[in-house]
Parts: C-alpha cells; sequence; structure tokens
C-alpha cells in the first residue's frame, strides 16, 4: 500500500486505529482452543469485528514465532484473512547485516505479502534500506521506544547534545522517504513528539501504547498530527483482550469503535 | 550449556571456532536440490565435516525465515542433529518490549533448544533481560558490528566522550553476568577489542567476520583472548561454500581444519 491509499483510508473511515494482533494462545477464549487453530480463529473474529474502525493490523511476530511451524501458519491465514485496503505491519523488530537484512525483507514482503515491517536501527544503514526497496512497501525504524528500557540508550545525550532517538531520525531520514519509510514512538513519550515532529514533519508515526501501556490519545494527537494525520495508533490488549469468553469479538468492536469515535473528533479539529 | 562445559569444549578441541550456518538455497550445490530437504542436507554434511574442529554452529535465523514454513522444519532438523556438546546460536538479533522478548526467548531456548541467542540493545534493558532468565542459555548483545552502517550509531560519542557501544557494554553488562551474556563484536574492529576488555575483561566475544568479511584471526586473538580464551570466531562463507560441487562437505572440512590449527596455535601461546 502506498502512502496515498493510506492518507484515503484514514480519511475515508475517520480511523488512524492500528490493531496490534498479539495474539496469545494462553489469553484467547478457553471455547477457542478446541478448533484446529484457535490462533487464526480469535485473529477471523476479531478482524471481522473491527476492520470498519481500523486501518491497520499490527500481528507482532514473536507471538506466532513462539508457536513454532504452526504459529507462522497462522500467521499467515491471518495475513490473508486481513481485507486488502487495510494496512498491515510485521511487528517484528528485525535488523542484521545487508545481505541478511534482505532475506528478512523476502520473507515479510514477498512470501508474506507484508506492507511494512519493524526495524532496530542499532546496526545502521545496511541494515535497514534492504527494506526499502520494494514497491509500496515500508521500513518502521524504532526511534523512541516506551518500555522502561528505552531510557537506556535512546535518551543518552551525544557530544553536540541530542539524543540518540534524535541522530536516529536525523541520519535514517536520509536512507528512504516519507513514502517508505516511518518511525516508531511510544506513546508515553507523547510531549516529544513536537520535537520529533521538527525533524521529520512529514514522516508517518507508528504509536504502539495507547491503552494497556498507558498513553493518551489526545495528547498523541496534539504533538504529533500533521496535515495528512501522519499518525497509526497502536492498541492491542484493549482491544482484543477486552473480553474473554464468547462474546470478546463483540467487545473489541465496542473498544475498536470507541477509539475510532475519539480518533474521528481529532481529525475533525484538524480538518482531516 | 554453560560457561565451564564452553571452556572445556574449547581446551579439548583447541578450537574456539563457530561456524555459521548462513545456508542459502540460491548458494548450495545444485545436486542437492533433488533431495527432500536440500538446506537440512547441505547442514547435515557441514556439520559431520567440520564438528571435530569447531565448539560452536549459528545458523543466522533469516536465511530460515525467508524460506517460510519449511525453512523453520529445516532449522529445528539442523539443530536437532549437531552434537550436544557444541555451543549453539541462534542468530537472530531480536529484542522487544519485557513480554514479548520472553516469548522469543521461548521459542529459541524451549521450542528449540538453542544455547544462545543474539540480541539488539536499543530497546534496553527489558529487552534483553528475559533472554537470561533461563538455565545455561545466554543472550549475546551486539555491541560493535562489522557492517558498514555499525559506524552510523554505535561510535557516537556521547557527552562522556564514551561512544555509544562502550556504554552499551557498561550498561548491559550489570544486567547479567559473564555465565549468561556475551558481546557481539565484527572482526574488522579487532583493535578495539582492548579497549572493551577494559569493560568486560571476562565475558566472552562472539566475533563474526572472519574470512570472507576480511578480519584477521591473529589480531583478534591478540587484543581479545582473555585467560579462558573468551572468543568464539565464526566463519561463514569462508567454510561453508569453500566448494560447491560434490566435494564440497570435503572442502569445508579443510577450510574449518585449517582454521582450528591457526586457533591452536594462537591458544597454546596463551598457555591455554
Amino acid at each position: 500500500m502506498n502512502r496515498e491509499q493510506l492518507i484515503a483510508q484514514i480519511k475515508k473511515k475517520q480511523s488512524f486505529l492500528c490493531v496490534g494482533l498479539d495474539t496469545d494462545i494462553n489469553k484467547i477464549p478457553k471455547h477457542l482452543l478446541e478448533l484446529e487453530d484457535p490462533i487464526f480463529e480469535f485473529n477471523k473474529q476479531i478482524i471481522d469485528s473491527t476492520k470498519e474502525f481500523c486501518v491497520a493490523y499490527k500481528p507482532n511476530i514473536a507471538f506466532y514465532e513462539s508457536m513454532g511451524v504452526s504459529g507462522w501458519e497462522s500467521l499467515q491465514k491471518t495475513l490473508d484473512y486481513i481485507p486488502e485496503n487495510i494496512f498491515t505491519i510485521a511487528d517484528a523488530k528485525r535488523g542484521d547485516i545487508g545481505n541478511t537484512s534482505s532475506m528478512y525483507a523476502r520473507a515479510f514482503f514477498e512470501n508474506m505479502n507484508f506492507d511494512s515491517v519493524t526495524v532496530a536501527p542499532y546496526m545502521g544503514s545496511d541494515s535497514v534500506t534492504p527494506f526499502l526497496a520494494f514497491e509500496d512497501k515500508w521500513a518502521i525504524v524504532l526511534a523512541l521506544t516506551s518500555n522502561k528500557g528505552g531510557l537506556d540508550f535512546q535518551t543518552i545525550k551525544g557530544g553536540n547534545g541530542k539524543p540518540l532517538f534524535k541522530q536516529v531520525l536525523e541520519t535514517s531520514k536520509n536512507w528512504g522517504t516519507d513514502a517508505n519509510m516511518m518511525y516508531v514512538v511510544g506513546a508515553t513519550r507523547a510531549e516529544q513528539l513536537s520535537e520529533i515532529r521538527e525533524i521529520i514533519p512529514d514522516h508517518f508515526i507508528l504509536v504502539p501504547g495507547v491503552g494497556a501501556q498507558g498513553g493518551n490519545l489526545q495528547d498523541v494527537a496534539k504533538y504529533g498530527m500533521n496535515a495528512d494525520c501522519g499518525l497509526l495508533v497502536s492498541s492491542s490488549r484493549g482491544i482484543i483482550y477486552a473480553g474473554n469468553d464468547f462474546d470478546f469479538a463483540e467487545k473489541s468492536r465496542i473498544e475498536a469503535e470507541k477509539l475510532q469515535q475519539e480518533m474521528a473528533s481529532l481529525l475533525s479539529l484538524k480538518g482531516i
């Protein structure tokens, strides 16, 4: 999916919601466990219930990888089930030397047909650029994450007074364009989005952690939204585990719709 | 495998060689392609030919992941085939928030029974510590990599004049011990190993890139070896693609033995 198509979807649905499919066999409703592929069955019902309200789905690859071969099969089926007009993110946080990153890019873009992959910047340019060589595909680079450890290195100030995450933004934005790169910025660091917008005014920013991790949607929009919206805000546990019984999908629908409604107001304030 | 067992193997085999199983379907001898699982068949013959001379095997996970479900099956079969007294490294460069890193740790340590996983440090403590919670298992943290992009961020000097990779070493060494953590340092940065040894005198260092990537074994030993050896030096293409015909395994044996012989001299110089 390209940038124009993504923006068109955001306008049409009045939503910049990304649903995180962090599907854990130990957390899904018990009645699904009798089915042949409980993970896919769960995802299928979540997708049916939320697809009206979101513009992206983001399976965290660890949850599938931890299930072995059957997990990869569930992931492929899930991806095939997601409607074509919804953006897909492989939340994989990959990154290796050039020829190896190319292998990862092929795995997610060609074998599985994801629109985008999250990548870690520590190994620098040649670990990221192989993900930029595919038409209408995206690399989403970690900049500032919302976990506790995000403060260990990302905020270390360089000799020029600039924290590492800003250096990552400034250096890496030249590797691609705002049509094939996005950045991850955690929601609990919302106020830093305005400083980040000075460096990357036009790029999309993927903001995980609204909901369960405590981020605030109003603040994210206030500091991070640009004229094209420029945001994908992800919620996972708050939506997919809203219920834990036969009505889990209906409950996920309610939570997704709540967020979409809030997003619609924020978009209309900006005239989008 | 624990630290004492690893050191015992190094002494016994007079080797600190790690063979990188970066097995690419496009590079293996053509006659293998007729077999049911060419990737595993290739690895099996490489293992048979080199196991006498090495103390570790390191499959780069990207090569298997890029093959989809069949790649994961080849990887599992390969891992099951590696003799128990040889250390195994999942070169996966994973790293995510705490509960997600736990999933990756389970995938590699429990489902697949690897001894260790390479991890990226960008997301900080909670992205690494879940890998330290398993008995006799190891996290191998990226410190200074030998690829071109390794200079983009890893060598940025902080306000205190310290490059990022040294800050990563100093901070992260407190998350675990020299019995459950190692570090990756690229061979083309061999002279920096002596500065690194000032920070982590006792930890094992995994040095990829001797051979095809141009690193020099003598320098690595000179600057990086400690009283327990403290090194695993990895060679991949130089060994596994030494030949490309029916005699590929025999040729890999010759290259592995050459490196082992050189390592034996370096170890004996140190009285190990």
